[in-house]
């Protein structure tokens, strides 16, 4: 009978062997290759059955499930968010996900997504950014320097064109450890003493603070003409970062309305406010910044259609630098009817060449 | 810094390490336990989190994410239900998940589930029969002889004391594999040439059939008063098992009715249809079989619950038989703010001491 066992493997990549793949490949080039995937995959929105992600909610935080599929791959990202994990010594955001064919229901990459996850956010962001903000962009505001940031500063560097970013942080530890990891980059840092100061000037504004508060990290008052806003931190309900008062008076793009109502900046607005979806201006059916002056929003919350483009790219980064290594997560049986049988011990043949093998590793005398 | 490495760490239990756990158990003990944690669950059913779970529907088949929590844990099932996957070499359902911690999202135990999938729905077909079937049952009838087949025959045996089991599958080999299975167990096992010859007498008929189609496999001149019936196999959208003249003539109980609205055999019923949920029964606030003439049904279509308690229960024996290993899931971080950080190269003094401990390995010469 035929052994399934290579049919149903999985490739694991864990934590390390994506740090390998980073490097191997550079940040820089892993921020454009996942911005290309990310883009191609929203250039076919249609083909998608698509989710609202499945959140459970505690007093601590949330732990979501986010699935996606086209008619040959499915992927979902498990991923936390608990705002008060650093003072344990954890991340605030932890993700893993598994990228499985369709047709069979196989699991054939079980991958960490926490890196990834900080390159695909950035990434979309930038290709939120490219169709969005004034293409002269090259100043951008950083409010909130923990984990995610060095990835937005630097997909908005290689990807944009920003040479100079204006940095803010309640914690001014986070924003002395952003300088120092991005001292050797070429861009220009410059720590601010509140978020007024860091905002000032800027041609696009990144937001991506950690506190699950109603904040109003933006205010109107802080907004200039031409402005293109990139919210990534309000993405969950009870917690934003603008102002309503910014949101009523720009164009607002999204990546996926219903899930982005419930959880994006845009909470705060009518059901009936207006929003466009990103994939929309880049299919060429709506429009993107209609006019130097308008403030664009790009209202990020993260959607499972980016992490089936992050699983696919680093599947296929890993397979290019063979790197990874199976994972037994799905019994391989000598016969799929038989789940039963695989709880015997070896059958007799195997069990006998296996003592066998073992007798001749033993001294002769030993059998006397 | 504090290293976070053993904070984040994730327990793997491979497909081999429970059969591990089973076999060192037993697989009557692995029934009984199982039984014993989804019970202990169920009397705590207002305590959880609950969800529909969340399909992605193919012309193959289908793949499900399951979430379910309490207050201090949460575990998700991925698991597919692909009926044409046995042509191809493969099992009709694969399923693994996770167990986490609410307070801070970590992932402490990834497990396979295919088997402990098996192990856990005839459990769980125990504990309803337990509190729905007559208790002098010893004749049962199992229609379908597949994958879940055997465990089923085991879980009546052990835990409700059936004695003989009457067997009709359209495929003959899986009622033979079947048959060798469970040859040595005591069980009176006849094959039998229709349904209507091996539900004829039965105390409790169970169906664990897998095509994807509404089947009428229990048509109501079957039924015979005083039955239980314990319909596993019916359990998406568009398939299902009993006639529906045999739902309306019974007490008919589910796990959870907004799940099994969708996905049960009473997908065929008016939405007023009246069902009970099972916890009720066995908490003691709704009656179970009420005359013993009744005819039950138990239209079981597996939730996310009973996988929590399955979860649970491979943790603590894993635990106590020291069985898994370690996965880098998760990125351990010297500082939780700095996810940037841990793309650096090793820290010098540690390349150092690696470099030194290649060297100590290669022979005086070469460093001569």
């Amino acid at each position: 009978m035929k052994n399934t066992s290579t049919l149903v493997q999985t490739q694991f990549l864990s934590a390390q062997d994506v740090v390998a793949i980073v490097n191997r490949l550079g940040l820089a080039e892993s921020l454009r290759g996942m911005a290309d995937y990310i883009h191609a995959d929203y250039l076919r929105w249609q083909d998608f059955d698509k989710h609202a992600r499945v959140g459970n909610h505690s007093e601590f935080g949330v732990i979501e499930l986010m699935p996606i599929a086209d008619a040959r791959t499915y992927t979902f990202k498990y991923v936390n968010g608990h705002p008060f994990n650093t003072r344990l010594g954890l991340p605030t955001v932890m993700a893993f996900g598994v990228l499985a064919n369709v047709a069979n229901g196989v699991p054939q990459v079980l991958s960490e997504l926490t890196l990834t996850t900080a390159i695909r956010t950035a990434a979309m962001s930038a290709v939120a950014a490219r169709a969005l903000a004034r293409p002269d962009s090259t100043r951008m505001a950083l409010i909130g320097n923990g984990a995610q940031s060095e990835f937005q500063a630097l997909a908005f560097h290689h990807l944009l064109g920003i040479q100079e970013i204006r940095l803010f942080d309640i914690d001014p530890q986070a924003t002395a450890k952003l300088m120092r990891n991005l001292c050797h980059t070429g861009l220009r840092l410059l720590p601010c003493a509140s978020v007024v100061e860091a905002v000032r000037g800027a041609d696009i504004v990144t937001t991506v603070t950690a506190d699950k508060i109603n904040a109003t990290i933006i205010t109107p008052a802080m907004v200039e003409p031409g402005m293109h806003i990139n919210a990534v931190g309000g993405d969950c309900p009870g917690k934003t970062e603008l102002h309503p008062g910014v949101l009523s008076q720009a164009g607002v793009f999204v990546e996926y309305e219903p899930q982005t109502r419930i959880e994006g900046d845009i909470q705060q607005m009518g059901p009936d406010f207006a929003v466009t979806e990103l994939w929309q201006v880049l299919q060429g059916q709506a429009a993107g910044r209609t006019a130097q002056e308008q403030v664009t929003v790009f209202d990020s919350v993260g959607f499972a259609l980016e992490d089936f483009s992050a699983l696919r790219f680093m599947r296929d980064s890993a397979r290019r630098l063979d790197i990874g290594q199976p994972l037994a997560l799905i019994p391989a049986l000598a016969n799929p009817k038989d789940l039963f049988g695989f709880l015997r011990p070896l059958p007799q043949a195997a069990a006998r060449a296996q003592a066998e093998a073992q007798r001749s590793n033993q001294p002769e005398t030993a059998l006397a």
